[in-house]
């Protein structure tokens, strides 16, 4: 049966990444390569960050595997500071596509009941505790992430 | 009956909610009237915005009247450039309460049938047309514009 609020939630999402999509459509290699604002992180840096977040999202909904594990160290894990090997504008840019319309299809194979399992990075004992940490705030905080990282690439324009 | 989706959405809006009010707890007056990157909104102007957006959640939801009908012009209807008197920064730390406070309130009045109807600045024929422009997505839709703005915001720290 088709669960309007969990549709709702979809679109919400849908309409976060399709604003990404929009900004990687409209800056330059070069523009994304520049910061967000004197001394604070890079497009690219958030780019990456984004991705990485996202990719990990199939594993932590139990709907596959992440396509990019490479990007956890440099996009995650470590700050724009550190410095390390990071890939491309360029190829992050076939990174954005690949993960999302990977999520799109991953993301339509959950039923209700799914949505309110506990999320694969917790134990049984921990979701005793906080029921509300299942697959739809997942999602519900994924989408709020996005849209907080949006709001700093809006500032390259 | 509880339904578990819009619970999650709601304890959604509040993070995001608390997050706002810790960044009023943690910075002075004086650090938000700074810009968030050089020729940028201030911080001020980002607070006021999202106080009078939020405010109007009460009319668009058919839940109340707004609080700070007078925040509209400066905030919403014209671009910080404009220079229009201004609530100050105090001023609008009083409204982030009154007004958050408030929804708070009335968004535990809706029932799972009222967040599927209409929002009340559209039409029944719209409606007819756009289903998915319902008091849910009103909530969610809020939600990733405050989002939004946190990212910037937290560019003052």
């Amino acid at each position: 049966m088709e669960n309007k609020f969990i549709n709702l939630a979809l679109a919400s999402w849908d309409i976060q990444v399709s604003r990404l999509k929009k900004i990687l459509e409209t800056l330059s290699d070069e523009q994304l390569t520049g910061s967000i604002s004197p001394g604070r992180n890079s497009g690219w840096y958030i780019l990456g960050h984004l991705i990485a977040v996202n990719d990990a999202m199939s594993e932590i909904l139990g709907t596959g595997k992440r396509a990019c594990p490479e990007l956890h160290s440099p996009f995650i894990q470590n700050p724009e500071s550190a410095a390390l090997d990071r890939p491309s504008v360029s190829t992050l840019r076939q990174y954005f596509t690949l993960v999302h319309e990977r999520l799109k299809r991953e993301l339509a194979t959950l039923n209700e009941d799914s949505w309110l399992t506990r999320h694969e990075a917790m134990t049984d004992e921990d979701f005793v505790k906080n029921p509300g940490r299942n697959k739809f705030s997942v999602l519900l905080n994924r989408t709020n992430h996005l849209s907080y990282h949006l709001g700093q690439l809006r500032l390259l324009y």
